[in-house]
């Protein structure tokens, strides 16, 4: 009795003083580690490996060690108990033994194959985090970030093919992929490696769902820092950010269908509610994120209109920035939506409209912030990733799944790329060349949104198998693809740094773009004009004016008798501003965007001429900087332009 | 047994797709309402409610509506089980309820008594912390920013005094409140309010030392704001900060202190073991705290003298900057010392060294992220706060234990400063005025750090009274005191913008203090210059030197022998650039520091005089913006000056 109080209050004290600090000091020294290596690398202009990658080395080093290092697996915990009293699970248990009594916390439901998979150590148990955590704190800030550095431009101008891989593709590969571990996992049955009953139709397309969010991080990083092509990048960026949003919302509509009688067999109500539950999801959340970043946009908007100015004061700026932002991702959790399209879309209007009311401080604050946010979230997911091969303790390692996920991947992504780039180059008139479709092809990386929907759920054994095999896929990806970037863009003769582009010429090149940015003219029709031109047009004549100092102003764009309303809603900055906006700047109106388009487009697609494009790189550039830095963007460049040069991703 | 599995997948759900959201999002709410709030009052110049006063009463009407409005109890959660097998608690807990197995985490002990307070509803549980979160994640970031802030020059020159302050002033304070605490307990024993031996002598020192930390964050956010004189603010300021640290030191050892025999009567042996782990623990949390700052140093003055450079890449910079300092909180809490001590100091190294070698970008933007996740941090506790009134389940009020609370709160401030203040004038040459007394006197309020050490520890009856009084002598001090601050300035006539400073001509001194700093000279000794200039000869010859590229080369500073060793580690830039540092710029050399510190003493000590010391608060400005701005400071004076204005307190 002595003792075990004893135990206990030195538990307590434990509790109370240094709970999780050694976890966390854990992580951090990770994070210094990869820190240090990247600078050790960039001084190198080392490149094959990226810092996600070396942050996933050190995670499995240091799972190694905290495997087989630290101390011997706590006896108690791998007993279960049994309490005939309760009749069900509790979210707090309070349990009386040998006359104290103490409070327990529900944590999961636990299958009972797994018990005995819980006989690791203590230290193993903390490492483990709430999978929670990955979807409530370090994934918003990540595609947040993605949102909002979003390259509108190029975007808006790639939007029909981004649509269409993102879309078309993430339901192809989705497939493709269910199809063929369908096929393996009937052969895991048939030698006997597998029960009949242990895996359906269903959970094979649950694994296609997941394994389909792509995530090039590590290519866009040296895609950046080589000066890629352009276009190559948008397509790339656009359509694995928002295939994370389709797969998302498509694992979680697949996790939900469930047919009433046969598992195996075809359902068309309970596939129809699927497909309703996708779309009112994916619309929902877009709406939630949008709705908030037009508060925020309205918010800041009013300093012009009212008594008070916002903008004078950064620090409440930016707080509310964060706030309203991540109450978009909260919200949408709240209401059953998918909190990471909300962010997403919240991140894109946010930089389409609240930025423009920002005062130039908070412009740089909202940028460096979350800027950093992505950067640390990134490294600790990745580092993550890396302890979890080692420290998650119901791992399912089956060869002939994971050698059939390989090649499902691989050839779920070949039938998402080639087919859709040549259905699209028939509508496109500046095709995707083969080099692009290779290089997006090679590109198809898995990151830390396949690895967190994967653990989500690890409680059956399909579910096991899935995560522990997800994991590798990822590891594989990483280190071949990403370090395979620099030799595959040499090898496809992909413009770049590394081919055909003089850095010191480039700049020229940007230099002359900038000051005559519309030399060579041509009338013929963009790509996704047509789609795009309606929304600009109702855009900029509207919304803008409503929601930014922007924009014409409202008097003018509205028919005369909304005059006295257009009037009180306009900014009187409007009036005289409208030129010197960002974004009015690069598209003033729709002829000159379609020449604009056009006149790179012609440049840019014989790919292979090594000179091509250089003005569409270099303004795209230019766009970037001064999205980054407001006005203060020429006193600044010698070192703030840094930043982006390193970390946008 | 159908429907207990319903309810059971029904919260697995919930668990997996909107854990945590929901109070996430009350909290964001709260704190956009503050914001707002902020905005509002910051436009009406409106004072008698200060930003942390506000988010206290938001809380309070949010706790109010969780508390009344949300669904009943839990029926569940009250009962106790009785597991005989059980032999100790166990920090997981499998247990299999009907078939299922499911996993229970150990959260913590419960006397007994508590049992019944743990009948509230699920929402009420949800939204009280883990005050490890307090420790963990929301006071280190207001702690270091207060470090990292501190204005250096006038904290040195007043560095005895508020030595003196911190160190004797808390000690005082503790034994004060906690003998009139003492006298307060025997009466209510005696009225039969209380048993004997519930509440020993100990009880009511851990309650004076937790009651002892002041946090004037209002009061300097006020006095920031109105331009109060500088002296007054560096003593309130450096004050509340280093008592910060002894307070929660204090309490560590106080709670450790534990006679053998009868615990009311005094154990030397046991005294002296605390007085020994107070000095043990306070002394190895500075050593912690510094060293890490000094790596960080090192690290980011490797740039200059090997092949690489850090400070080209801003992001890395910060990254490391940031995980560099929160590890030394994180390994002072793992080595069982004061992570908030470690922390603080931390702060002050990083700006003295660390600071110098930052590239431009990354001194911006580190000031700007300390200075935000401290903004967030003080609200999201504050908000917390007047939420605990209501959301905390086994609240303790006793109406006299409060009275005397306050009483002691008051009395022992009163005993802390005019006697210290008087001992003090004895040795100053420039004496604190009575006016400067009164104004630290009323300046005593309570706040975070008081609250977090008080809900650290719940579990036992005198705990939580301590726990709930602690709360309303917070509220009381923050809307009493904090929003007295205006009236109390003007009453007692210190200089300040509402007293005798005009802006204008405030500006203008500025101007000249800034062109001809040293005008007026004067040879008097200051205060604690005795001991600042061997503190600063060996940190400028040795130090500054050796970490940074400030200061005169090693080979000037090292003796002749020591030329090889001192020419390797001396940075290039020394040679040159010794005269442009900010920090040498204005400490030159110690019979400048003396002069110059006397000249705006001579004229700053008549404080009823109004128009006195413009050059002492002008320079301090100045100093300030330098180092916020690094580099940019003439091209972003107009709009990112401001946000220190705002938010620096």
């Amino acid at each position: 009795m002595e003792k075990l109080k004893e135990y206990v209050s030195v538990k307590d004290e434990d509790h109370f003083y240094h709970q999780g600090a050694v976890e966390l000091l854990i992580f951090n020294f990770l994070l210094i580690l990869t820190i240090l290596t990247i600078w050790l690398f960039k001084n190198h202009r080392f490149r094959f490996l990226h810092e996600t990658g070396g942050a996933m080395l050190y995670g499995l080093v240091m799972g190694l060690i905290i495997r087989y290092v630290t101390k011997s697996p706590d006896v108690e915990s791998g007993t279960v108990y049994e309490c005939e009293k309760l009749k069900s699970g509790p979210s707090t248990l309070l349990i009386n033994i040998t006359n104290q009594v103490y409070e327990y916390q529900y944590k999961r439901e636990i299958s009972h194959h797994n018990v005995n998979g819980h006989q690791g150590n203590t230290m193993l148990q903390k490492m483990t985090f709430d999978p929670s955590i990955f979807f409530n704190i370090l994934l918003p800030p990540i595609i947040f970030h993605a949102g909002y550095s979003l390259k509108k431009r190029h975007f808006f101008r790639n939007l029909g093919s981004i649509l269409t891989y993102a879309f078309l593709g993430t339901a192809i590969s989705c497939i493709v992929i269910g199809l063929i571990m369908y096929g393996f996992v009937k052969a895991m049955v048939h030698i006997g490696q597998l029960k009949q009953w242990e895996f359906h139709f269903t959970d094979c397309l649950f694994f296609g769902s997941l394994m389909s969010a792509t995530d090039p991080v590590t290519v866009l990083a040296i895609f950046h820092e080589l000066n890629v092509d352009t276009d190559l990048y948008t397509l790339l960026f656009g359509e694995s950010v928002l295939n994370d949003a389709v797969a998302i919302v498509l694992t979680h509509s697949i996790s939900i269908y469930s047919p009433k009688e046969n598992p195996n067999a075809f359902d068309a109500a309970a596939f129809f509610q699927s497909v309703g539950n996708f779309l009112g999801i994916f619309a929902g959340s877009f709406a939630m994120g949008s709705s908030y970043a037009v508060v925020t946009a309205l918010i800041s908007f009013m300093h012009l209109t009212k008594f008070t100015k916002l903008c004078e004061f950064p620090m409440l700026e930016t707080g509310l920035f964060f706030l309203l932002s991540w109450s978009a991702f909260l919200s949408a959790e709240a209401a059953g939506l998918t909190g990471i399209v909300a962010v997403l879309f919240c991140g894109v209007t946010q930089a389409h409209y609240t930025y423009n009311n920002l005062s130039a401080d908070s412009k740089m604050r909202t940028k460096q912030l979350f800027e950093f946010m992505n950067f640390l979230a990134e490294n600790v997911i990745f580092c993550y990733m890396g302890l979890a091969l080692f420290t998650f303790q119901n791992h399912i390692f089956n060869p002939l799944f994971i050698f059939g996920a390989l090649v499902a991947v691989f050839v779920a992504r070949a039938s998402n790329i080639y087919p859709l780039s040549f259905l699209l180059n028939l509508g496109r008139k500046q095709k995707i060349p083969r080099t692009f479709q290779h290089m997006m092809m090679f590109s198809g990386l898995r990151g830390a949104i396949a690895f967190a929907l994967a653990i989500r759920d690890t409680d059956s054994q399909p579910k096991q198998m899935m995560f522990s095999t997800a994991l590798l896929v990822v590891f594989f990806t990483v280190w071949v693809c990403g370090g395979g970037t620099t030799a595959m863009l040499t090898w496809l003769q992909i413009r770049s740094v590394l081919v055909g582009v003089d850095p010191d010429e480039d700049l020229k090149a940007r230099a002359v773009s900038q000051s005559a940015p519309n030399l060579d003219k041509n009338t013929t029709k963009a790509e996704s004009a047509w789609l795009f031109r309606i929304w600009y047009g109702f855009d900029h004549k509207y919304l803008k004016p409503l929601l930014t100092h922007a924009g014409p102003p409202l008097t003018s764009t509205l028919p005369e008798w909304c005059n006295p309303v257009a009037r009180i809603l306009t900014s009187p900055r409007a009036y005289g501003d409208q030129l010197k906006d960002g974004d009015t700047d690069y598209i003033i109106n729709n002829d000159e965007l379609t020449e604009n388009y056009e006149s790179s487009a012609h440049i840019a697609v014989p790919a292979q001429d090594s000179t091509a494009s250089p003005q569409a790189t270099g303004k795209e550039d230019i766009q970037e900087g001064d999205l980054g830095l407001g006005g203060y963007k020429l006193q600044l460049q010698p070192t703030a332009g840094q930043p982006q040069k390193n970390s946008w991703a």
